[in-house]
């Protein structure tokens, strides 16, 4: 039976269910405005490992075995995880759930991850090919500064348009919801991504590299599904950050959509620049991702939100390629949960 | 309705065809014993690029560009591409296809991509999500040394254990087998490995680090369906190379399963140690990447094997975590291949 839509939409006969949310957030996030929504809190950068990788692969850990917990499951319960991150080769991944002994499918959409994982998690609960699903993934400033940039050490300037990677973890639980259950948090749609190039050459202005890849995925969903930008209410992309959301408000205008009254960005809620100096906003895998898990999800359980696209967006950047002189392409992944 | 099997497998009540497939190989590649088999000698090492990475994505865009053209179909009339590398944040896929304008999905499972792309793709499609996908990776010598161990121009002894990075890039179009089609292709079912760590440090000898995860989905596999080992035609590991292919064997063989009969390594059969000098074998994401589409469904179409069990093996290797102390997991994805 054919479940896709338009030219890359899914919609879910049945949609499958977050049965639990877990999100774990380094010491600056939980400082925060939002520091109150998170699971729990993680003082320690290193989370008592030797290495900032070390330490994301633990939070990797943490937030899968606390998601898995809280759906009163145990890892064997679990048929596949979904996972991936920033790091070269996903070892905060590999490292971090091996453990916990599931099959594993890595995947890597830079800081888009996230909806990369729960878009493939649906498809497998939802087809019929896993009963339980984890999609997860995480980042950390020191991890991402090192990889991407300059090592914390060097302590180099950062411009206004850079953003400031976001260290934590979050993990979802995806199954099929109970029969006659209510109120449950359903992944109704799902639109995927293309890499988006306009040609940004700039490793600190991450927001202009990605803004591309999102409007084209917000304006593809909303094409697909002849949906008006207020079905939402909400719109909330993963990390553009002040300079990204302008770019991403104006490209939806031309086309004359305007979503700037339902609007949110993870990277613009998860610090306060005035008082923790982050300059544009919050990034990496874990900035959607624990945004989603800590905040966004339980508005929707409060039902203070009943349907919220989702689209994280992550910038392709690699230091091998920008030292080569390449671009920084984009991509994003749409996720649409509903109330249901 | 339920389609997993067992502990960590899937079996397609609807098999998805292999519609085409396309293999692009290096110079070196060319010289080996499987030379004929492959569509694309690529002569220049740097495919008219001006970098290794770039050569690579130039293969993928080759590869994938290749095998939607020998399916009689155009860029537009793929639903998905699912691909990954082995480069730090997929560069040589996320520049690479970026010109076919398709949706995707970026996966990592290092050496083992082939497999993981190839599962996530015939789930796309078996479960209505899609009607066509290219699932496809590549891997080049020259960028993979860079990235891995040291740039050529150092001239490093390599040690009997190493393998050789193939240089070149396959790709498969998976589809919906035509209604009355007979002598074609099908994925017929899967098993999804684990991230299996047997401490293993030395990044020469990669063959001993993935023989465990080979072991663990190729035992999973016949155990998750009570198949005989002789079931299949032919066993294929992915790049175990001689090393770990003997490591494997006898792993097996205490679980009392001999496979030494129907067994063969992508590795150990793309080059010559004695006239190319390559060591324990071949390696990389294009080893059985173009193995499997130039050699072995090239095998299947003639009938001389009709069912393959196909098991690309993957070392979760990284220069950061290598260099922090840390092991090389090794990964793996079976997936089944008959001829319907």
């Amino acid at each position: 039976m054919k479940k896709y839509v338009g030219k890359r939409s899914i919609e879910f006969e049945k949609p499958p269910c977050i049965l639990s949310e877990a999100s774990i957030a380094g010491k600056k996030e939980a400082e925060g405005p939002l520091g109150e929504y998170f699971d729990v809190i993680e003082e320690d950068p290193m989370c008592g490992g030797k290495s900032w990788e070390e330490a994301e692969s633990r939070l990797q850990e943490k937030a899968a075995s606390l998601a898995i917990q809280k759906a009163g499951l145990k890892p064997q319960d679990i048929r596949y995880l979904v996972s991936g991150d920033l790091l070269g080769q996903l070892i905060a991944t590999s490292f971090g759930i091996m453990s916990l002994d599931i099959p594993m499918f890595g995947v890597y959409g830079a800081c888009s991850t996230m909806g990369e994982a729960m878009t493939i998690g649906a498809i497998l609960v939802e087809g019929g090919y896993a009963d339980k699903v984890v999609s997860l993934t995480s980042s950390h400033f020191g991890g991402a500064e090192k990889q991407f940039r300059f090592p914390l050490a060097y302590g180099n300037q950062r411009p206004l348009s850079a953003t400031w990677t976001v260290t934590g973890s979050g993990a979802v639980v995806l199954g099929e919801a109970a029969p006659e259950a209510s109120g449950w948090i359903g992944i109704r749609r799902v639109t995927t991504g293309k890499v988006v190039d306009f040609g940004i050459k700039d490793s600190m202005n991450m927001g202009a590299c990605m803004a591309p890849a999102a409007y084209d995925v917000i304006y593809s969903h909303l094409s697909d599904f002849g949906l008006r930008p207020d079905y939402y209410d909400r719109i909330i992309t993963g990390d553009l950050g002040c300079v990204g959301r302008d770019i991403l408000l104006d490209m939806l205008k031309q086309k004359g959509m305007d979503i700037s009254s339902n609007y949110m960005d993870c990277g613009i809620e998860i610090f306060d620049d005035e008082e923790q100096d982050t300059h544009a906003g919050g990034s990496g895998c874990a900035c959607s991702a624990i945004t989603l898990t800590g905040y966004v999800l339980r508005k929707m359980k409060k039902k203070e939100w009943k349907k919220v696209l989702f689209v994280p967006t992550g910038a392709l950047l690699s230091t091998v390629s920008f030292n080569e002189g390449n671009s920084v392409p984009g991509i994003s992944h749409g996720v649409a949960l509903e109330l249901m």
